[in-house]
């Protein structure tokens, strides 16, 4: 049992026949704050890529059926059980023959919140799946961090073969825009009865929902399920058209009871096989890839500058004379920017 | 007849004396493109800014009574009757001894949409007032050109001596939130009757709102004007509590048959003498001058970027390999940032 980290080509080599020792001890690499561990995963992720096993036709307009992987966002407010719907979901997806990755982006999971599936017990029969492959969220300062490692995750369980991607987030804020942008298709789950004023849900993230499940429409709860079925398939009618053509289904299930689960994995397939058609999936992963390449420019090039000494140097000597209103916020970043050679 | 520039020295001079042909032109040395003229006016702000004639009481903290200007942001849906309330506002301040100056941040007026405040005829006895200067918005290809020739001109008016500084906005969108971000206070007009849905307002901007006033409450429309009142002072006590501490004032006014004006001056005057004592105003103005210099560092920074020609190569030599889904983007971003040798 050595402790020595395996080289690139071992990675490699080990994530393409699927070992999930190496595909976490990669993941690992990903997450890590080490210079040494981002390069090596940079690496492996580069040449994963490159490689001429991987298949990009759902990105280059080279429609294949099925495309390699669909990336699906899982979201919906807190005891809406999101752990237990994955888990029938991914016990489902497992019964077809499919290959279940699960992620989680939480960047409160790092406060001591506790984590999104950090509990796998949650989980139990798909943990226990050799076809499935369970992450927690990365724990990080910042949900950019989170973000860009868990996107580089998602090409990492790609290239181990997962075709189906589940990405589960909190569900109260700005981390559904961020999974919204790394995901083909968006999920809400909601709970029976209430409307989203009640279950805590902003009107933007209903907005950005695909399909809207109304989960726990069991025992007593089925007419309030089918209440909540009905206010939604109205406040989805007001709706804007979506720019992917899709009209968003509105769905009820049981994930104790296992009832409507293939429902909602029917719908998913049919909105893929829309979007495919139309040219939509495609372009939005471009779409997708170009905005990870300019928050990455935006980003290393921030990182760069207020790290520079002589950029501190003058910010620290220039910033009490702009908030003190002595001198003008224009002159004063000029300058600075000076600093910096520009 | 010279149509040579003045120097800055002379432009100082001419500013101070209010002489408003030379406020006039520096304002178009702000507003220019060309590099000469930027450095100009550049130097001509900071002279004004760190002049010991300067007041910057208001910004210090050192609570001077009154401090020297105030910033206000009057916005409303097209057709609320902007032009006419600025010509009974301004005209009330005249005669009050006031200074005033009269802005506009208009970003589509660049796109021939007719640009407000570009016909000074709305504002036939303000424009013809020896204490007043009307400057219509500058014309710019996005809304951060306009932003920021905008606030730049307010030190200009604000040096030539007048105190109060009323900036327009179209109502309809982003300017708001950008004209809020360099104002003590924001004024919003309604119409009578509709509430916020049917006059095209966003609920964000009500939120902004520091005064409320119900404009045209005249003839058969005074019953319509105080529904509005009613509405629009039920909203705001459902909105969370602003953090200046100031509750919202809702009023009701005729621009045309001049009734309401006062008290509306006086509630923007109680509004700063609220937030004046409990250090609001102060913060605000911090705050604005630190999200300018950001948002002029950030500009800047991008600017020099992508315009530095190797990071142009890479950038087209990778970015169709990104959208391809071949090259991971955060990878490719650390090639583009090495090529401009951070």
């Amino acid at each position: 049992m050595s402790r020595r980290l395996p080289t690139a080509p071992e990675f490699i080599a080990g994530i393409r026949a699927g070992n999930r020792v190496v595909l976490g001890q990669a993941i690992t690499l990903v997450e890590s704050a080490r210079p040494e561990h981002q390069a090596l995963a940079r690496e492996i992720i580069a040449q994963l890529l490159n490689a001429a096993g991987n298949d990009p036709s759902h990105v280059t307009g080279t429609i294949r059926n099925p495309p390699s992987a669909i990336r699906i966002a899982i979201t919906g407010a807190p005891g809406v059980g999101k752990s237990t719907f994955i888990e029938a979901l991914g016990m489902y997806l497992v019964e077809q023959g499919k290959k279940v990755a699960v992620l989680a982006v939480d960047p409160t999971s790092s406060v001591s919140k506790g984590s999104i599936l950090g509990d796998k017990t949650r989980m139990e029969r798909l943990s226990a799946s050799e076809q499935a492959f369970i992450r927690p969220s990365p724990s990080g300062e910042s949900l950019g961090g989170v973000a860009r490692k868990t996107r580089e995750t998602i090409l990492l369980v790609e290239a181990a073969g997962y075709d189906t991607v589940l990405i589960e987030t909190v569900g109260v804020g700005q981390s559904e825009i961020t999974v919204h942008s790394m995901t083909d298709v968006f999920l809400l789950l909601l709970l029976p009865g209430a409307g989203d004023e009640l279950q805590g849900i902003k009107r933007g993230i209903v907005e950005m929902a695909d399909i809207l499940a109304v989960n726990k429409a069991d025992g007593d709860r089925v007419k309030l399920a089918n209440q909540a079925r009905a206010y939604y398939l109205n406040a989805t009618h007001l709706l804007a058209p979506k720019t992917s053509g899709w009209t968003p289904r509105v769905l009820t299930c049981s994930s104790q009871e296992n009832t409507g689960i293939a429902e909602i994995w029917h719908a998913i397939v049919e909105y893929q096989q829309s979007t495919l058609e139309n040219g939509f999936f495609t372009e939005n992963r471009r779409r997708q890839a170009e905005y990870w390449f300019r928050e990455a420019l935006d980003a290393g090039l921030k990182a760069a500058f207020f790290s520079h000494p002589a950029v501190q140097a003058r910010l620290s000597e220039l910033e009490p004379e702009v908030l003190a209103g002595r001198v003008s916020p224009f002159a004063a970043a000029e300058i600075v920017l000076k600093e910096f050679e520009l």
